[in-house]
């Protein structure tokens, strides 16, 4: 981090400003005279130093932050890919799957017939909400403790294991024969809710929130990697931007840079993100080829009639052939690595 | 609710599709057919209409939305300005307050000084942070139930009401002596939180998310209300956008725009609108002038040495002009009507 | 186009308003009464109707569009995709190829180099800046007269048809050799200039400007369809959103939906959008398995010493790999369908 | 400008990357070695050192400005505040006016009619479009020529000084007599515009584009000053966001942020921004308090029959209420300062 005092900055506050820096936040002062201005350059750990709070200091003119706000999840510090066991599918690291399934756990003849085609289409696990996050008050809620009870049934009638969304802290001990935990984008900053997520031994799928960046995204990884979790999966499901032709913007482009930035695996949703279901075959190519460790396609054995999302969800029939072609080209480019 | 058909649907399927919606959605069907295509008008409760769904079926060419999908939260059902009443402070329909306070609640010195300084400037509530919400997983998260106790000895020796956010639903047992609790924007779409929020007796004042639309913070709204509670304030605190010069973008037309559409009153929040103490003025004028119901400013004995958002507080002395300014502004405005 | 009337709009003023529209606009009316409200749809050429007009009238509740506005661009006039005859190269219809080059023309030397190295790399079109739209007025602004000259020499070197873009009108005259005209994402609304290559024989590729909705870039591209010039390639560049991790965020989206939309081929442009060297190459990728119909990369023989746009641009080698591995995924993505 | 060296940079390189810097761009090189990092502070003009291309070099791990790369309409460089003279009529430095008529000049008889009512309630100039920008290419375009002639026929029968807006450089001649030439939103970016009014002797009113940072504002005023021409009014008028209930999000808060960064004068048109007659009001008062120089209204004879932006126009009855509130509201704010 460095820190540009002004021009007229009285030696003697600036002197009281190092020791304070140096104290407050355990760093090493580098100074630098200069004719115009005078440099600091902070060492050591700045992850806790708070730009906004020393930019309003009067002798700042100006705070520069050099290295990321975040250590666990930073590839600096782990240079390796992560690879996270799904309940026994691993993700990341050159393992490649789909997850699919309904939006909404409907009822166990609906769950059990998705969860076999999708699994005979090639999907490594089966998603399908049982606490559903809704806009309106008056829009189905979920299924709730039964869709978990659902989901189960069909992981045992098909070996997949399962994916689904908790939406409150109070919902976890109904969480345990899950395999994965889905942390929604609306919840991606109830940081009450990653804390306790990072003393559990689950893999996490979290979900980035509309209107979060890149690096907020990671400090909530953070959060989970710092309660001792490491089993972190991230996933990308569209941007709220002025465009209203699709629901949300996909940001493909994080993809690549979360690759940078950190070891977890990055997932992409494509049927949220473009919200209708014939986007999602181009998207989830589009995906496969930039480098996605995974997807998340919504399945729905009658897409008109589900209670919730059902504009972009496929039928079994057309995930047997987005499946398909989702591989093809995730090998394709993958060879071609 | 407008539905559109494609100019070539089969007739029996308009029709079946017809009888699927007045009994799914339990509403009146008014067939309009035109030379290009047949309007079907929806009539009766259409807030429960999933709009994505009926436009994902084939023979439907359009969906539009005529009424606003919530009921409680409309100024048609509820022509009135609601007063919500702030542990004996009211504020909407003519009363206008300051909401006054440190973004984070230190120390009983700190909480008491700045709680008698705001009131002797004018303000109306206190506000101070007790669960913080804090992007990095390393810096302060609050005092949590002490910053709580160390609120109501402010309480006790100003007479001034309190408000506080609260971050999780297991923590609610703890607010039960705060006067008006507060939902902080990452929490705005939390709607298991809004639904329990719902069921309490306390004024709630909730932030609209930095990414939802006004329609979603009038939905969140709706969800507290429809649980029985009527005590609701709406609080705008700024949009993210592209715009980097300000932490986030104030979105002041959502005052009027509000006032149209709910009876519900509105605060406006300056301080972490802007993300800078020397906007606060300006914005606080501004929405004064605008029609907002109450302010919610940022004031800590000080600023450099806060432990959070010191870049936003104003000093108690700064506070005392910017309050002598915004209740003369308001006057004047609003003897101008 | 669908009117809906308030309640209690009185008879009278119903009547006056429908004879109105039917007159000022050429529209046969179709009236539909029902219990709350009363419908108006609009049938005919509705591009025309001023729907903000309307909707600020007394007695009407609101208005929704059913329809595009848009007729040349549109595929429903125009079912088969277009292809566009780049100087013999073709564009759109299941031809694909991408266009590379440097920023800024800078030197012949660099030029030429620029031009043989994508040749041999198997790009299809030569590009480069002439005239640079920058920020700052203190920026590099561009060869100009003399940059069309070098890359009509570097064209003529390697029979590459070229692409650069005009930035005013008055600069028409000096293209009369370029092979295709590019119109920048900063001039995509300047519609006097649109109006103009209307009347122009050449294909013109238009991009897509940073905060520019699908629909007013097609309606950008109808002024030039209007105008009687159907060689239209629409270009997307990334939009201006909130996340600063990339330059501009990608809408690899708007690829299908503009397939399904409209019947002009689509550009992407990697370079542009990330703003990253490091991110071309997953993105190229992602577009090519997207659906694009063509790609835009920069390429410079030596980025770091670049004049514009270094940081974006492949090294000659790098652009080797890459195209290899573009067309490799397009194939494969195509041979899928 | 700081630039961070990366830890392991070769000591040889970095001595010709100081040498190159030194030379290339006519700078001054302070040397700093950390123990993680070397930092280089450059000092003397950066306003033309391009920040990507440092960034992407190899020995390079970030680069940060601390300065404004802007000179002229620096308030540094020019600390009293600029007052723009328009036909007479001065804006800024306390000077505050409202600038009023409608969207477009339709008759000789509209305008008249239009400039003696704003006249009448205090208007200081007259505004009406006789170019017109329209995203259609079926929309209204102007009367162009003739409508110029209109508003000098206007200026002469009351006086009131005129403001028209530029679309082409091409239409310059007819702009001989205008009192101030409007560069709209779309053109905000449009160089080769912005460098020939930096010739002209007139002042010009810059609106900032929708999408535009209020950096890249001052940067397209600095081409205009670079040019010799100090005469230019700012003018904010909403930018897209993802808000849909407004037509754009009013940034007010750039108004104290311009007042800080620059010596030029700022307008707020709240008309264009919000794009509802009925919200003009509120946001006028907002920004009169909130320390605007001048505002822009959209007054039209009859709104419900404007050929262009009826839907936000006021009536002149409607105006004459307005404009005493404004006054009002900013003598009161003004007098507490």
């Amino acid at each position: 981090m460095v820190v540009i005092l002004k021009k007229n900055a009285p030696a003697e506050q600036v002197e009281q400003f190092q020791s304070w820096l140096a104290e407050h936040y355990q760093l090493e002062i580098h100074e630098s005279i200069g004719q115009n201005c005078t440099l600091l350059g902070l060492v050591g750990d700045t992850t806790r130093v708070d730009i906004d709070l020393l930019q309003a200091m009067e002798i700042v003119e100006n705070v520069r932050r050099i290295g990321e706000p975040y250590k666990f999840v930073n590839r600096k510090m782990h240079p390796q890919d992560t690879v996270v066991d799904c309940g026994g599918v691993p993700i990341g690291g050159g393992h490649f799957t789909i997850v699919a399934g309904p939006c909404s756990v409907e009822s166990e003849e609906q769950i059990l017939y998705v969860a076999q085609r999708v699994k005979a289409a090639g999907a490594g696990l089966l998603r399908g909400g049982a606490f559903k996050p809704r806009t309106s008050p008056y829009a189905f809620q979920g299924l709730r403790g039964e869709g978990i009870r659902l989901l189960l049934e069909a992981k045992k009638a098909t070996g997949l294991p399962i994916v689904t969304e908790i939406m409150d802290l109070s919902q976890l001990p109904l969480f345990a024969d899950v395999d994965v935990i889905q942390v929604g984008a609306r919840n991606m900053q109830n940081f009450e809710l990653l804390k306790e997520l990072g003393h559990c031994k689950k893999p996490i799928l979290l979900k980035r929130g509309l209107a979060n960046t890149l690096q907020e995204l990671l400090m909530s990884a953070e959060y989970i990697l710092a309660g001792g979790n490491e089993q972190v999966i991230l996933c990308e499901r569209g941007l709220r931007t002025f465009e209203t032709a699709t629901r949300n913007t996909l940001d493909l482009s994080c993809v690549p840079l979360i690759h940078e930035l950190s070891h977890l695996p990055v997932m992409v949703d494509p049927s949220h993100a473009t919200g209708h279901a014939r986007l999602v075959e181009p998207m989830a190519l589009a995906a496969a080829a930039g480098g996605a460790d995974a997807l998340m396609i919504e399945v729905h054995n009658d897409p008109t009639h589900a209670v919730s999302d059902g504009a972009q969800s496929l039928t079994p029939d057309a995930f047997d052939l987005v499946a398909k072609k989702v591989f093809a080209v995730y090998d394709c480019a993958k060879n071609l690595k």
